[in-house]
């Protein structure tokens, strides 16, 4: 009755407790958020000054590449960060989950594969079913920090089915940035079995320590094979707004992408217009919004050190830990957080990590935690985290 | 290299010529767009100011669902207008595109069938193709005022892999309005052969002398299987905001669709706001719009009456009119209109029916013009349009 790319799908892990919060909170409790990648961060004024501005007579369709000033401003953006995409090599998307989207149906016919290291962005696993996509894992070892495996360990995977690997740099959900020889490795494999890379950079300014963010379009001999996929949501604190681009020198998948764009007609105009005005903001505010991540990390780096019971890695970029907990479903875990525990009137919903696997079995006692909520609210959170898992144990 | 799918899409035809006509006015020329149904009614000052009052310090995601004011209004739209859509029976969406993209995402695997009757919306054709869906054509004739055929031809057109019948009322391209005898055949091809109906009614509002719109939603015994597409862009002159919404009050399928929606996260916040102030538009406000569309219909038809080598058939609705010309081949004539004439300084642009075929050469002489611009330039548009056929027979 239904076709099967939906009867496959699983609601997102990032929201399928959403029901369980209203709950907890129609009873009264207060509940953090460390399921969702949602900055608490102000929205820059500008963007609501731009909004306010607007004398437009009709909101008419704009162009279905977005409107030449974001075009323009994207571009500068990229020069800025080393990327030589201009103008007329990206187009402006719903979000970076519409540029991915547009990727993966450019690059894939039903059965084809994107390759992605496990554990992934759970949305990469939906959008691929969207359009009848299917996952190619290559697992990664929590106990080697996550890191890309060899090129020995990359090339036996690809299949004829394979079309493109995808890399989330840094990494949400693991928090890896990834090294110069790592990046030679996928670039390897890439133009080895000619394949796509799609390189998701929507965090590549939240890193930390020594970490230090290199995009794919540095590589000459890659650029025809690379698709970038790029957004204001985290850089900006604007999920909400929707904008997002796709930036490639290869001239035939752009124009591909275009008829896609135009199946859809248009991104909304006024958010085209009001995202320009992100790209006026200095890079002391988006350095002084990394330094307030790192803080975070820090926090949850040092009391998540102390319980012996939960063991990750600390990450270099993003904002985002998968925690291995002592208990055998997170998914239960999270559910019985929301709904029969709280510490004085206050609990925490988590994102169960098994969305970000396809293997049997993956990610069954892990969570993903987001880190992007104050650093008091994340102390809280933590003993929570703590004194759940031991009532938990003790059910 | 590329999908399949990519590779088999045309590009718009309603935008295809967009480099010519860039070119046409780079050259001095004035072009009247009767390519796009993209209404030069102002967008109401309400959508504005609710713009301007946002005050959210973060611009976050919102549900997947839709933020629940707006649900709320086109629920409360749905009711006045005889739709018995509640407000959790409705999902929002980027515009009718994702609805109607999220509606054959739903019931299509790769190589299912959607029904619809031809000519259709071209998108239709360019969205079926995004997730792999085909189109199973069912024509009708222009001297029959496109009506809808008979049960039995309808029925003999059925296949094992069909899933759906797509009807536009009003209907794009061709401005028919269902009778309640085309309805009841719709219907019963539906039930008979269990398949979904989807019902695009963005151009609900827009019905001329005696021509009345109904619902499918009617039909108490249809409502399982029907599936209600809608849309701003129309109603409220406001194509750019890019708001619409799928309704039905089969469960099941909308679980699925919000699926779907939550693999794209969020529709954006601030033009959702806003789109709730259109539902606070008045009734007479409406209907004056639509009575400024029967004013230019009927400038169309006046002028078009009095040429003999045009065909065409007076719309009962929507905006558009199929017109059938001297020529043998509609794309040519529209690229040379572009290039090559102009009186005065002035040209227009058409939009080749081609794209609402699958049928082989199917609408090659046609176009599908928009009269959804002001009386004085449909009236100077008209003249060149009978201009340039004599000029371009002369060629």
């Amino acid at each position: 009755m239904f076709s099967k790319r939906v009867e496959e799908m699983r609601p997102s892990p990032i929201r399928k407790f959403a029901t369980h919060s209203e709950a907890a909170r129609l009873a009264g409790k207060n509940v953090i958020p460390l399921n969702i990648g949602q900055p608490d961060i102000e929205t820059p004024q500008a963007y609501f000054k731009a909004l306010a501005s607007i004398e437009e007579q009709v909101i008419a369709y704009s162009p279905s590449e977005g409107i030449p000033e974001l075009r323009e401003a994207f571009a500068a953006y990229f020069k800025k960060s080393g990327l030589p995409y201009e103008y007329d090599e990206l187009l402006i998307t719903n979000g970076g989950s519409e540029a991915l989207l547009y990727a993966f149906a450019a690059l894939c016919d039903d059965g084809d594969e994107i390759m992605m290291f496990e554990p992934f962005y759970s949305n990469y696993l939906s959008i691929s079913q969207v359009i009848g996509a299917k996952v190619n894992p290559v697992p990664t070892d929590p106990e080697n920090n996550y890191r890309i495996p060899s090129y020995e360990e990359i090339a036996m995977r690809v299949t004829p089915k394979t079309k493109a690997v995808i890399v989330t740099n840094p990494s949400n959900p693991t928090g890896l940035v990834l090294k110069a020889e790592e990046m030679e490795t996928i670039k390897r494999v890439c133009v080895e079995f000619g394949l796509f890379l799609i390189s998701d950079e929507v965090y590549r300014e939240f890193t930390y320590d020594n970490a230090v963010f290199r995009s794919f379009a540095m590589y000459p001999e890659l650029l025809s094979r690379l698709i970038v996929i790029d957004s204001v949501s985290k850089r900006f604190s604007a999920c909400g707004v929707r904008v997002g681009c796709i930036a490639t020198k290869n001239r035939e998948f752009l124009s591909h992408v275009l008829k896609l764009c135009q199946s859809r007609l248009a991104v909304p105009f006024a958010e085209q217009i009001a995202a320009v005005s992100f790209f006026k903001e200095s890079e002391e505010e988006i350095e002084k919004v990394r330094l307030e991540y790192k803080a975070r990390r820090d926090v949850c780096v040092e009391v998540l050190s102390q319980m012996k019971e939960i063991n990750f890695k600390t990450p270099e970029g993003a904002f985002y830990f998968i925690l291995k907990l002592p208990v055998e479903d997170s998914d239960d875990f999270t559910g019985w957080l929301l709904s029969d525990f709280d510490v004085d009137g206050e609990t925490i919903m988590l994102c169960p990590a098994n969305g970000c696997y396809v293997t049997e079995g993956g990610g069954k006692d892990e969570v993903r935690i987001s880190y992007c909520i104050s650093q008091d609210k994340l102390r809280r959170a933590m003993v929570i985290l703590e004194q759940g898992l031991r009532a938990y144990s003790r059910r």
